[in-house]
């Protein structure tokens, strides 16, 4: 394994392919904008994704499956949701091929025409909202509180490995309830649970925060957001949960009867994250060595390296390793013994330093004779010599605090990086030289924030839950403003 | 919930489609052939996924995940794959939607024309072995031993909810070994995993075998098979292995240097099994009044129902039952209490009763007085009425025998249902009036299976692996046969 990484500052998107492709997460494909998501990466995910869909269940939620497909004009029936969709969409015209009379391999069969097209689902409100339509009668048929975890595609002309890529992977939840207020809870509900996820298995401090009209989900009344800090000052909107009012009810005519036996239509939510929540993984935690992941989520949490001369000595360590092994699975902790003879130390050391693996055991014969192992931390770079006796609770202990180091430190990165700008060149210049958040005044209008997207690529990512009302003068136009919202270039 | 469910005896292909629809395993969708999984179906799913994913990581497989999308020139690069698959893709055309100048929503725009088309996977293969091209030099890179979760889309003129949909969800296995040995070993593990878990979990007994060429998988070398029998006397091909040779490694041009460091190409294996296994567990145990589920992966093991007059009776079952679902769930047991007071006991048993859950306990205020509760078997529909004390191992048990009993039943249904026919006329007799497997002897060529499948719908589902090896004549040419082979007509 080549250790060829570009460093951050060299070139910050290289270095973060390098990576994503060297680590083993993520190959590019033969198909224009989608990945193959390699086994390293998928037991990233699969971790994410457990970790996900038990919160999903204790909160109530159950999974069931829609097609994949969508009628074309199922897209045209909620006004917002086709201008966001619509060109983005793979369209399935044809279900048959044939061989090309002028012979070279096949081609598509123009009499195997469908009737009307069907879009690959770029999200699932249309279809789901359909068929909730017939799983809706009555008020005791709410709340109904489904999760998909589905592959979804839109047609992006510039993709990242991760970030933006035409096929992703995520979840989306799909509930509906008998009044806003409810609906509402559960959106809030949602996000929580997001941002549960994102500081406490990926180490990953976010700001919930609500969406400004233009930024929110086509469809939706309210989009919550969490968002997250990369190294590089760049803001990466790492999920979202969106109160849908009654707009998909409506357009699909889902009513309910209530108590009173009067006609409703019913309040809905959504909410999903996405394999790019391994993009802001990557992006968030490590250097240029390597990877650094987060012990709970780490799909392999410790190694342990052999140092030895000859076989005599590899026996000895190899024995001792074994009971060192079977305790620490007891322990629940996913360690590997690699004693592969292709490769010296020090080269698995650069291996598993790229792969992130968060704590490196190296164990010699002199280490043997004095019943300890040297222990190296992946995210401090520290190593010290540990005593093999109770060395399950020593390793699980560090397993915690490399958890809490990393969540630590990536919060005091953006604690420093929330900067107040209250001038126009304030706000350019910190943009420019400092990155990450600017708390800054806005006039509330969506061509204030247009223009300022058009001057700068900052967008507002998002007005904070608990942001302080603090009146003020929008920066760009001097219009009054009654609150800071928080601009960032983003992902 | 109604309970208006067809008799096998009156029409049972509508008894089948009343159990997933009334059972809430599945329904129809706005998009022809393809379903919805709803949520108790899901959860069946997931269980028999889990259970899968388990045995195929001790198996030493990884998950990884390729793309929704295949170009389509790649389905010609092998000769017999593109035979098999072409004509029932999805084809996508197009990448954006654009508004209708004439009005009236959306239309494909004719600008967004793609370079080359791209077909949704029907089956990864060739996707799959393009990468591996870029994944595999050396025989150190082999095995290489992938597993994916994905959804697939065959266009299948005439569906059936789970058993034939358009699109469904599977796992498909793609290795890649240095030798054919390897591979073959390779291809009959994992028909061995596919087959454990058929009987040991699902409770169907299958039978293993080779398919003939004419039914082999498009491409393989040889297609290995679980083949399970329905109560209606048809098979059901359950799970497939197959042996791809070096097919796909030539149409890719995969080759490694072995430990001579001389380039060959690699062999291959691939194998699968998809939500058909819902259907088939469905149709193998179910009666006229629901669902009969396996207690290892159903969703609900137990419920139970309180019997009771007024809220003091209510209480004091309530306390009594906490109790009781806390020593079940301890016991890993998954409990429902349903106290609901929407509906009646004798709904909720009839309601359970369709959704098939294993075992039913009642209690009401005498059998509280007595400390006991009614307990009732689904699959036998045998009541008794059981101490409390010891509960849970009491249900632990009667679960262990459920699941036996319910393969014990199945297994010597298709035991009575294997049945040796020596001319044409008793082949047909058998047939049309006991279905089941027949055994026969064929004289090994295409044109004659053929002609059988002609006149009687009949398939050879496999040679079974442990078949006799008994000479004989061919029931439909007289030609000189070396061993029989199973015949039936199959979903």
């Amino acid at each position: 394994m080549s250790k060829e990484i570009t460093s951050r500052s060299q070139d910050y998107a290289q270095w973060y392919n390098d990576l994503v492709l060297k680590g083993g997460l993520a190959d590019y494909s033969a198909v224009k904008g989608c990945m193959v998501i390699k086994p390293y990466g998928f037991a990233l995910w699969e971790n994410m994704r457990d970790v996900l869909d038990a919160k999903f269940k204790e909160t109530g939620h159950q999974n069931a499956y829609f097609p994949l497909f969508i009628p074309k004009s199922f897209l045209s029936k909620e006004a917002a949701h086709v201008e966001g969709f619509a060109k983005e969409c793979a369209v399935v015209t044809h279900y048959r091929l044939k061989n090309d009379p002028d012979g070279g391999g096949v081609i598509v069969d123009p009499d195997a025409k469908l009737t009307e097209e069907l879009i690959v689902r770029p999200t699932s409100e249309t279809i789901i909202w359909n068929t909730y339509k017939d799983w809706i009668q009555s008020y005791r048929d709410l709340p109904l509180l489904i999760n998909q975890w589905a592959n979804v595609v839109r047609w992006e002309m510039r993709t990242r490995l991760f970030l933006r890529t035409a096929e992703f992977l995520w979840q989306e939840g799909h509930t509906a309830h008998a009044t806003a207020e409810e609906a509402i809870a559960e959106t809030r509900q949602m996000l929580d649970v997001y941002a549960d996820f994102a500081e406490n298995y990926m180490a990953v401090p976010v700001i919930k925060g609500v969406k400004s009209p233009s930024e929110r989900f086509a469809g939706a009344v309210d989009t919550y957001c969490i968002e997250a800090l990369m190294q590089d000052g760049k803001a990466l909107q790492a999920g979202t949960s969106h109160f849908l009012g009654q707009n998909f009810a409506k357009a699909f005519d889902v009513q309910f009867s209530n108590k009173e036996n009067k006609l409703e239509y019913v309040w809905a939510t959504s909410w999903g994250v996405s394999t790019r929540l391994v993009g802001a993984l990557v992006m968030a935690h490590s250097d240029d060595e390597g990877l650094i992941l987060p012990p709970r989520i780490a799909p392999l949490q410790v190694v342990i390296v052999p140092i030895y001369k000859g076989n005599d000595q590899k026996a000895l360590i190899d024995e001792k390793v074994q009971t060192i092994v079977k305790e620490l699975k007891a322990a629940g902790i996913r360690v590997k013994y690699d004693d592969s003879d292709n490769n010296r130390p020090g080269f698995k050391f650069a291996e598993y330093e790229l792969k992130g693996v968060p704590v490196r055991l190296a164990i010699g014969a002199r280490d043997l004779e004095n019943n300890v192992a040297e222990v190296a931390r992946r995210d401090t770079k520290t190593k010290s010599s540990v005593s093999l006796d109770g060395i399950a609770q020593h390793i699980l202990n560090l397993l915690g605090e490399i958890q809490q180091g990393m969540f630590d430190k990536a919060k005091a990165y953006r604690e420093e990086h929330i900067t107040p700008a209250n001038t126009w060149d304030e706000f350019e210049k910190l943009l420019d030289e400092k990155g990450g958040f600017i708390s800054a005044h806005w006039d509330g209008t969506a061509e204030t924030e247009a223009a300022i997207k058009e001057r700068t690529k900052a967008t507002i990512r998002c007005i904070p839950l608990d942001n302080p009302q603090e009146a003020g003068s929008c920066i760009l136009t001097g219009k009054p403003s009654r609150e800071r919202v928080l601009f960032a270039r983003a992902y």
